[in-house]
């Protein structure tokens, strides 16, 4: 089945379009989790997985899909790699759909060789999703989408992302728009082959939560391109900032959350870190199905 | 010390500006190296391994910069990173300076995360220079400058790519020039902190040897950006192509090539591998130098 279709069925099952970002970071952990220490990247590495698989414990039923970002795995060194493989196998066999946030990008024949690491079934890093660079143009992005359309795989290619700076290269003007527009009319182009029942390509977009008028005009410009929407939470986008992103029946986008999830027991350090967690699971729903049914 | 000095003074010391690109995979190795299998991950990274640290112990004093391509351990899922993490670690031994080709991109403090773990000192994957791709503008890259600052790194931001497609949206027209010219002068400025003593900055551009008359020009355009000039050899660039893009002495430019190198011994099957590898490294050498005498 077309990824994105699993991904759409998963998020009305759960009545709820968010993912829950892994972005997970020492300052995030509750207490309990630093107890068998965090001074190595082995030590840190545990710690990191122990919560991960905690968070995806709790918000089993609740949250559909998750978003592991690379990075912060890859700077535990290969201790972090190994967490990073743990928590991607973790969560798929827990039933979420998995988005690895990896943003790669290169030459063709290297995009294939990036594409057999986190798209090929039985992979130490496969995910369902990953995000990808469109720099480097169509044959960069091309065997991505091969892999895709191979092993019923989906992506998320960088369109506006979430960041203060993202327009100062994003929003520069071409005769047809800005920078952003041009690799989203790319993006809807590459995807065409792989719209699924749903109505929605395989091939999505990263569109962040933080630039709402551009997120609503994006939405109007690729009909069939889902969006991947970060930004939500810490970096600053609420509710009302999602509707335009969403398309008929309030489908089409994902919304993650990191910081806001991950960190929400330091908000309420009275409660059990679970119940903190949970609550701020449940406001973040309500708020963006709320926003959905404003539209 | 600047990290573009070091490597700067590591060229002059070889008399060879060339990069050995270890882009390693089992269709590049010579049969000796297949003899203890090459079926799982763990066979296939022990196989890789074993012709890098060859390949690593024949050109030292002949190539002084080695650069790794990070898809092809990642599709070796973790006995890859593991492979790729020793990889580096002997390559920066035996006194080469060292890329990591990893493209890397996020938002900043995604982006801090990846310095952290490319760029710090100690870490399982650490390398003299990393290559970056600028989509996300200045907070993205922000990250990682500040680290070439306070270890003494590189970096080499992606400008204009080796690949046939690389002109989709970096040849755009914008009202000041082309993408990649706009993505040039953000390079440019984002290193203008970190000029070394040889006059090059520490923060590089990728520029693609496939495309002679644009390296030119952008070797005018930035004059204190050095460059990493992938697309010699397989992809289809001779040292004609490259005088271009040297600077004053014929300094500021690495050429890379990968698989001309290391699979040079197919083209030469009855003299041994290494007779076959070498000579091709004196050929690349003798045509690259070529090329900045007659500039």
């Amino acid at each position: 089945m077309n990824a994105q279709d699993r991904l759409i069925r998963a998020i009305d099952k759960a009545g709820n379009p968010t993912a829950m970002g892994l972005d997970t970071q020492i300052a995030h952990l509750p207490e309990e989790f630093l107890a068998t220490g965090v001074d190595s990247n082995a030590e840190k590495s545990v710690a990191v997985l122990r919560y991960n698989a905690a968070l995806l414990e709790l918000m089993q039923g609740v949250i559909p899909c998750v978003k592991v970002q690379a990075a912060y795995y890859e700077q535990l060194g290969l201790q972090g790699m190994m967490a990073f493989s743990r928590t991607l196998k973790m969560a798929r066999e827990r039933g979420y759909v998995v988005i690895a946030d990896v943003k790669r990008n290169d030459i063709g024949a290297t995009s294939e060789a990036y594409a057999n690491a986190y798209l090929a079934p039985g992979a130490d890093f496969e995910a369902d999703f990953i995000t990808v660079n469109g720099y480097l143009g169509v044959d960069g992005v091309a065997p991505f989408v091969r892999l895709c359309e191979r092993h019923g795989k989906g992506l998320y290619v960088l369109v506006k992302t979430s960041n203060p700076s993202s327009g100062q290269l994003q929003d520069r003007l071409l005769d047809t728009g800005t920078v952003y527009e041009a690799v989203a009319d790319l993006v809807a182009e590459w995807g065409e082959g792989l719209v699924g029942e749903e109505g929605y390509s395989s091939i999505g977009a990263v569109v962040g939560a933080t630039y709402p008028e551009q997120g609503a005009a994006l939405r109007a410009r690729m009909g069939k391109t889902p969006f991947l929407v970060p930004g939500y939470g810490a970096q600053g986008a609420g509710g009302a900032d999602l509707g335009g992103c969403f398309g008929a029946g309030g489908k089409g986008a994902v919304v993650n959350a990191s910081r806001s999830l991950l960190a929400a027991h330091q908000k309420a350090p009275n409660i059990p870190w679970q119940d903190a967690v949970m609550a701020e699971a449940v406001r973040m729903r309500e708020d963006i199905m709320g926003a959905i049914r404003a539209q």
